[in-house]
């Protein structure tokens, strides 16, 4: 690598659990990385301390109403200071790095990460959603534009990593391992009084509030199986999800001869962080390992469809296709932070979702205008059902 | 694949538990495969049959006595006949077939594999004997002639498997996984009173009589770590055994980034044989698939080295080197044999491996001719050992 030039990385919400931990993966690896971009959408203080570490060439605050705050702090550095959602888009254009690390959460990632696909930009995909909404067309730019897509989630991670070096190999089907949250085998009349602190303890991964809570309600691994498809170009019914409380196989492939590839090791989102940043290279590190040394026991089982609905639901909106998923998204964005906000029950949320699916408007083959639209559509409606609770 | 001309195949020792599974795997893919040669060392009836189902250009019969049987049988085809042991390693050099799998048992096959090398076939190794006894000067010709190994053995196959794609990236350690054997979890005291027929009965896989015992001794387990060794250039301390007794999980490689991948699947051997003859293609089949639908757990454990001291002698030949696991696997393909014929209990087989460890002459950097010699000279010795039984 000593003649290699650095990796010019751009962090889009490196305030976030993945952005700040893609950070440490750049400090403890100046001479393979530099970050160059860094973007939050409202954490000022993190984002100025971050910008004096790590002296990028630009920073973008997302809040325009915290631009001065950031502007003058960084007033006696080269870092140029943006503000505002159209800089998020027009900086993913620009010519000043190699690879976004696409961290922004939820819908509001989707833009920029197209912005960067059409700038030609390597993309290390952290913000799943980006899939769930739009992944025909994303992966169609993507190849359009020749732009490799590196998924971050560790499940995603996983089978990338697996199907490295299988060239034509065909896939039977993936496994996607849950860990099934902190409400594993509970039934609903447990789950109805579940509260925001309780839901936010997971029990193996440290990770951000909103998918903290898809976790728990299994929504996450839902939109994990609509990224696969797309990232992996799958049929729906080559993807099985399977409950794996140790969270220790990251996810499985299935090939057509019966193989089955795994990866595995200990929860930390950090490895795929690196992975997705160094691919094809593997950087040698001291994170912990997972030791076989003593007795131990991986366990699977199938999940409790019937209890944790919101997984149901995504693989319905997989199979209905066109804006369906869009739809479930967008419900469930507006959902998780209701409840966050203690608005709403944990299983009023699925409800919020199924019936914003039953009441916005399916389109088989959306234009990406369709989804933006869908997506303001579905957000109305969901917060009109919340009103009522 | 339909414009490619069909890869032939050599299977030399075709009547044992490989060499027949080889031939299931060629008969249901003839348009990749076709058997060019076949050899045996006493089945004569079944080498007939094999013959006359397949049409080989060449078959070989090890046992000089059964020559006529075999040449009247197959006077009406055009498979030419051979026989006796230095026919073996003349065919093995004939320009008749593209890759060798190596299926003969213990170290009668090292002969023909290394002639095979040197006429730059390729091989598709069933055979660990080979570079347990002499995996340095094995490997070096692989490397001057430019010939690919590809492991037969489940565990290496998994290892192979992993390993695909992954460039320069450094194995940190493997981890070899054994099922234990039927007597996983037994004490010294019950293991003195086992008998052929007991130790015959392997829980999971289904193979020959030499490698089922080898099996219940974890010595089968200590050659591995051996082949392991030489096949993917490790150090001894980057060889890890984990008992793992469903054998779902058939070996894992721990990356320099403590990323671990894993290759799963029932035991079926038909699977890495068919995969080391395809290479780098994956057939499709219909072989049983792992199923993770129903509630299913995976087990690891440390090896019980003080009971199972096999495995703890073949880690010290490795650890000694040179000539050591030659040996090793010399005085116990010996005292396997013994025990199957009752003349030595279960044992017994350790203290004649160990015996014969500590009174044949250790050469540091044998040459084949040594290697040769040792094998003699270890053959000899432990079977004087056994006479005293």
């Amino acid at each position: 690598m000593t003649n290699k030039t650095k990796k010019r990385i751009a962090i889009f919400g490196s305030t976030g659990s993945i952005g700040t931990q893609a950070l440490d993966v750049i400090a403890a690896n100046p001479e393979l990385f530099s970050a160059e971009v860094l973007t939050a959408m409202t954490n000022d203080a993190l984002l100025i301390k971050q910008a004096l570490a790590f002296q990028p060439a630009i920073v973008v605050i997302g809040d325009e109403k915290k631009y001065p705050i950031v502007k003058e702090a960084l007033s006696g550095t080269d870092t140029q200071v943006y503000c505002g959602e159209k800089a998020l888009q027009e900086v993913a254009s620009m010519d000043v790095y190699d690879m976004m690390l696409a961290a922004i959460v939820g819908y509001a990632g989707l833009k920029p990460t197209l912005m960067a696909i059409e700038a030609g930009k390597a993309i290390a995909l952290a913000n799943k959603e980006t899939l769930v909404v739009a992944g025909d067309i994303i992966i169609r730019k993507a190849m359009e534009f020749r732009v490799p897509i590196i998924p971050v989630d560790s499940e995603h991670s996983a089978i990338f990593q697996c199907l490295v070096g299988e060239g034509r190999n065909k896939i039977e089907k993936i496994i996607l391992t849950a860990s099934g949250g902190p409400f594993l085998g509970r039934k609903p009349n447990f789950l109805m009084n579940v509260k925001r602190e309780h839901a936010l303890q997971h029990p193996n991964w440290s990770m951000g509030a909103k998918i903290t809570i898809d976790s728990a309600t299994l929504m996450n691994k839902g939109l994990e199986v609509i990224e696969a498809r797309w990232l992996f170009n799958l049929k729906p019914e080559q993807i099985q999800v399977v409950i794996h409380p140790q969270s220790i196989i990251h996810s499985m492939v299935q090939f057509e001869d019966g193989s089955i590839k795994a990866q595995m090791g200990l929860p930390d989102m950090k490895l795929p962080i690196q992975y997705a940043m160094a691919f094809p290279q593997r950087i040698p590190n001291t994170f912990p390992r997972y030791n076989f040394k003593q007795p131990n026991t991986l366990q699977f089982d199938e999940p409790d469809l019937k209890t944790f609905r919101n997984l149901a639901l995504a693989l319905e909106a997989m199979k209905q296709g066109g804006n369906m998923p869009c739809i479930l998204n967008a419900a469930n964005e507006i959902a998780v932070y209701a409840f966050l906000k203690n608005r709403i029950g944990f299983l009023d949320m699925t409800d919020v979702v199924e019936k914003t699916m039953q009441n916005v408007a399916h389109i088989a083959e959306p234009t990406l205008e369709d989804y933006f639209e869908t997506d303001g559509e579905a957000r109305t409606f969901a917060d009109s059902l919340i009103q009522m609770y």
